[in-house]
């Protein structure tokens, strides 16, 4: 029976996260032990049963005449024991929070030490990966308000996957925000809607300056690559650019700000004195590039070769009607008629899974590969890009001379068949699944960062 | 184990469909065994792998000036052993699709000699419903050509809950299309997007005038309830409305185009003399109305009353910002910040339950309880209806003498915690995500309503 | 995925018992969270480590020349942090088991107002069935040292089927002991080995003889059917009925001791004037006789001919080396050569649905058929009798006066094709897998028992 | 969901086997799809139904003087279309297995390449070990009337782990039957009961024999450990070796008979010209003795002192009542109470994972671990040996020129707690469960080797 799951679990373990699946597992027993069913409504018929009704339909509506006080006092204690049982479960939730802080600590101390495979933790969740902070999860619990009332005011429905993704999100900005250089983004999806553009009404714009003049860099790292032309990339952001121009942010200040494209490929970054423009920066200017300037250009030919050998057997076996379009860095499948999920998810894996093979890579990560790339379901199309985000990452990091526990990846796509995963192994992460909830790790974090400043003004 | 699987599976069980979720467990066997990994890409590094590989990258590039004859043949066995392998796929895949239609068959049967519950597929589903008709899955999968090269062409994703919803939808409407006399559509989503009307440009409306002109009965059953008034539907189908003008329907043919809003509770017939408006029927002029005549005001009241109170706990405990809409026969909740899906399930979850707890219902079945009802999760609300589309599609069934075989329903909301789920009880079903596929659906049904037409005309 | 788990679990369903994987389950969390890898050992190689390992070889040697003072406080912590970890993990046990406590609790209490479907229990176990008393699952695991330390001082093995069900067990001595009318027992693996006597020697004559002298009666409640012929009981049950001699229990101590054959069909009563023999009960004896009364014989026949039938199908689809033996109110398969458990459990399974399915029973339970009848895998036979433990029980009660809270019934046969399961629905009960854990059982029986004296001497 | 069950996967790994586990969840599929239930039987009550029930009975009583013609030609398409269903539920099994078998044969080639990982058999099994011959798991099944009709005959219990462990150790021995050179095996449970020694009348002595007749080598790999004092392997195993007596085995055919104590420490001889006793050899009288020489007994001990550490921690934690035993390469914790098998587990998986740890192992495999060990549940104590059965086999192998596709060990403790485990890293392996099973196996396998003679003989 195991394996009947396992068969299951295996074949479609690029649409998991592990850790986030353990987590939620476990919050299932206060689940089902303490969501109580509050003993008010729905019991009727019988006549205590009918008196009950009576006194939850003068409650309703409002006008109660005949209420009783033996009625009141009777509903004042449904609605107390209800209270009562959301509070224990809130109590035991986070207790459950802090214990799985526990084990995130612990496999952290025995990591330093070359035996993280040892860990609690790693015997429960094999495939975790890195924590370069501690994580409050039990802290970020308590503190949201629709976290905390939100999961453990429910009585059917357990903690999902978005709530635990959430509760992680909060934890990582509150444990890394204090000590925060480098923060980076996905652009579709996470700053603005599939294939839109950055527009001037966006609400992230006065957050993003606001780190910015926190003194902390912000890059765009995606895989959206047109060569060391900046153009395309200043038309996708003119809204963003345009904010940066009316808010005046000094030369220094917008010198902060990066754009990555082709996942690792092609930097530019702002300059105020060039009208908020992006600027090209060549290989010479960051000794970082050299990460990838040791793949040699006919390996990367041969990879692009199998990849899109493999891309044109997915057109034929699936019988799709799509085009392949080869890039400099990249190539792609483009359909010309809507795929679905399943096909891009098969595009995308087989083509991970050739490249793997070809490079006769050690470990099934192509972050580890040889040649680092990045074949992922881009939603509507799929693209097997050379690079991926974890270089892009660690290429900003070394050039701005940022620890992994001083950058933040924010993206949407952490799935297998996603390109924000490869970031994981070179900074902490938030995964969000549209541009709301960018704004509203953001907002947590500018709270964080603003915060001293307001302190340090109400001390005057 | 069983069971920290089941704690699981019961709690998310108003997620899941059974019947398709089994199918696909079924197809795991083939799509493991015969899905084979291509022998080309991939491999090379060895010296005879890097052959191949310059094989792969000539074919790809089509310059092929140094391609021998045995390098050519190879290249053609890899496409003929790829092919071969799909094609043995294919045939699994139809083989255990044609299995399982026996098994239906075989429950159909048993379910006529009363032994329903001792067929094998009772015993595999044993929350299986009605089969008003055969369904022929194999030969909807095998005329499918998305469906067929579709799956069977993917090597890394699995028969999915989409592929295998679609495979049944086919195989309804093949089943069930000649004998066909009444088809019901459900409103957002099905027929237009959330929220929005029904307009002129609406690709279905061409669809749904065939359907008419082929003295097929078609009716729109809905939530939406605004009591008699028949100006709110006629602006929300005001497109619809305009095209049956524009196509002269005949007073008889739009005569056969009903509106059944709240449920089931307002009847509208459209009338060509009538300027094709929508006229409400009262309780008089069909006596299918008295499915909902004995339901008595006082246990209505109370019901709402229940519903409504839960709905005032849920804002409590899960600390909502939301308001409360009391209506004749409905009670809902509507958010004023939007709510996640959790928070929607766990309210219609637990109205449900209370609902049935104050019926004392036998049957965790809001079809069967005494009073009708149904607590929903409308995508941005959730309601309590008095009502249900079980007992609608009942209604027009018995004022035009149509059979659950004769009868389709068409929406989106098959889930515990949708309202269409109920019509499973009373006529054959297709579950449809959004109107594109309701689109699809349609013109299945155009093709072989017409084909004899077209045949005849050949013929002659 | 459900559906993979789902068709697998259907089909091993007579293999599982819902409430103890349920509990186990919900252990689950604790044991992951809390059983905490005491840091001593297996660490070394760093100095640091080194010199650990130092320490714990010098307190394993017991010989600690070098030992300094932090040494020693180092180690003494070790032990310390060990047994707290332990601590807390009771203590989290102890809490999740009183939660399942208040479960069944409310469970009953629903089930006292018609609401049981609708009780929390009854949503994660839907098989669930009666509870005759609560259930002091919290003291039942506190108070026996083996439940509690052997559980919660393991770090890599979970709580397991085994533990819970003997915790269980406890908890249901503890609950009903006081109020104790009736125990019955099965035969084979419960008070002897599979196909031998109860000999002399056998630890449990003293523990039965005084259950007897506490005014408790006793039953032997076995699916051996021999007719009204007592010598073969007697012959299997020499070495108690001797026990007894030897204990000059009087008339009335021995006549409160009974043994009921072929499930429920022949009854016998011990008599010390008869030099403790058993004595054939006619139906007239009895008026709870009835119960199998109304079973009409051409009935009977028209069953044991339908198990016959299957039980030769077996023989033929699984090329068994095999004999039916056909007895008045009983048919069995007996094989030549051994046969696997999968093959016994087959022939019983079969002839379970066959025989439900010829009797039309409603529910798939065959103590609810309109003939009750019991088709049960016997280890290393498979037979089908006509009537079943579940009457067997109700007989003893009717004539006893007994109440289903005031009766224990003791065997190992509980899974589905097992035919103690049927008691389920007359009394509490034990589910024990040898005659060892009778003892045990019986042991704390007697504690609780004759305390009451042992106290009351005290008190002298 | 997923985790709910990877957390028990993970905590239960240790009692899987996910090869097995695999083909097992692969035979579901047509045992769902195939196993007709026979349209015989249990219907009956419509009168229909009445006239089949009377056949049925006729058929069971035979005695059949009303059968009208109709009613034979019913009963005989009745058991005709049983028939039908398992012939067509064989053929699927064996399709299947065919699959699995060609799964098998690719991965192989792929390990030969290097790219193991990258198979479809890696995949689905992501722990699966070394093959070292093809295994024909079809003509195995096919060719086995127990298997066969054992398991396509029946229609409600599903291929079962033991089904397909037998299938599995026929299909081995029929693929190495030929090439074998060296077969070892357990000695408890394996070829005598646990704790019991060999007896003269042992059925075994005599294929053991015959093994050594065909030149084939013969050892006995035990975990007990006696030093180099070979009187007490004599005594364990005197009813063998009086059997060589009997059977006159010359010097060189008892020459070939080998203990190997300790897992792999001490190695022993048979001689026919000393009596028939087992002569220790010294470790200059085989090189391969090198491969526990480079074990320094510092390590060794420091090793054992965290072992014996470990053991005492679970007396403390689990308040067991046992002592400690201290080897020269071993420590065991020998229970004076009966321990619980979770017990034993629990000592035996927390030793394994302290000694990994204190190794920093890189592979949580302790066949890998720079000194080999061995912690394993013994049934009734838990031991830690130093060394273990894959250095064992090795040892031999080396001495007696065999690779491991000439090597078979057959043995029972194959779970992740056993010591027979380790073998899969060296030799092809068959797991059995009692000593008739290791008749069954040799019995087959001396079919196979005696196969020629007797064709031979008869070509005469």
């Amino acid at each position: 029976m195991a394996s009947v799951y396992r068969a299951t679990y295996h074949l479609r373990s690029h649409k998991r996260d592990n850790l986030i699946e353990f987590v939620k597992s476990m919050l299932l027993t206060p689940f089902v032990l303490h969501s109580t069913t509050p003993p008010t409504a729905g019991d009727p018929i019988t006549d205590v049963d009918r008196e009950e009704a009576e006194i939850v339909r003068s409650v309703v509506q409002s006008k109660r005449p005949t209420t009783t006080q033996s009625q009141l006092s009777k509903e004042a204690s449904v609605r107390e024991s209800q209270a009562q049982a959301r509070e224990y479960n809130i109590q035991r939730m986070a207790e459950i929070l802090g214990n799985i802080e526990e084990l995130i600590t612990e496999h952290r101390e025995m990591e330093l030490r070359g035996l993280g495979k040892y860990s609690r933790l790693h015997r429960m969740v094999p495939t975790i990966g890195n924590f370069y902070t501690a994580l409050p999860l039990k802290e970020a619990f308590l503190r949201s308000r629709d976290a905390c009332m939100g999961i453990s005011g429910r009585r059917y429905v357990p903690p999902s996957f978005n709530d635990i993704r959430r509760i992680m999100n909060s934890a990582q900005v509150m444990a890394g925000a204090h000590d925060l250089k480098l923060i980076t983004f996905d652009g579709d999806m996470t700053l603005y809607d599939d294939g839109k553009n950055f527009t001037e009404d966006n609400p992230l714009t006065r957050l993003l300056i606001r780190l910015l003049q926190k003194d902390i860099h912000v890059a765009i790292v995606t895989a959206a690559g047109y060569g060391d032309k900046s153009e395309k990339y200043e038309g996708r952001l003119s809204g963003l650019l345009k904010g940066f121009e009316k808010a005046r942010l000094s030369e220094e200040q917008v010198g902060r700000f990066f754009v990555l494209g082709g996942e690792c490929n092609f930097l530019f970054r702002c300059s105020a004195d060039d009208q908020y423009k992006l600027r090209f920066m060549s290989n010479e200017e960051y000794s970082s590039s050299s990460m990838r300037r040791n793949w040699q250009d006919e390996e990367i030919e041969k990879m692009l070769d199998i990849a899109q050998s493999n891309l044109e057997i997915c057109i034929e076996s699936m019988d799709l009607d799509a085009t392949i379009i080869r890039k400099e860095r990249a190539v792609g499948l483009v359909p010309k008629k809507k795929m679905t999920r399943e096909q891009l998810d098969e595009c995308a894996l087989s083509s991970q899974l050739e490249l793997l093979k070809f490079q006769k890579a050690n470990n099934v990560n192509p972050a580890d590969a040889p040649i680092p790339f990045c074949a992922f379901n881009g939603g509507n199309d799929c693209w097997v890009d050379i690079g991926n985000k974890f270089i892009g990452v660690q290429i900003l990091q070394d050039y701005l001379d940022a620890k992994p526990s001083q950058t933040f990846h924010i993206g949407d796509q952490f799935l297998m068949t996603g390109n924000d995963i490869a970031t994981r192994r070179a900074c902490c992460t938030c995964w969000i699944i549209n541009p709301d909830e960018t704004q509203a790790i953001l907002q947590e974090l500018d709270d964080i960062l603003w915060k001293d400043d307001d302190d340090s003004n109400n001390d005057q």
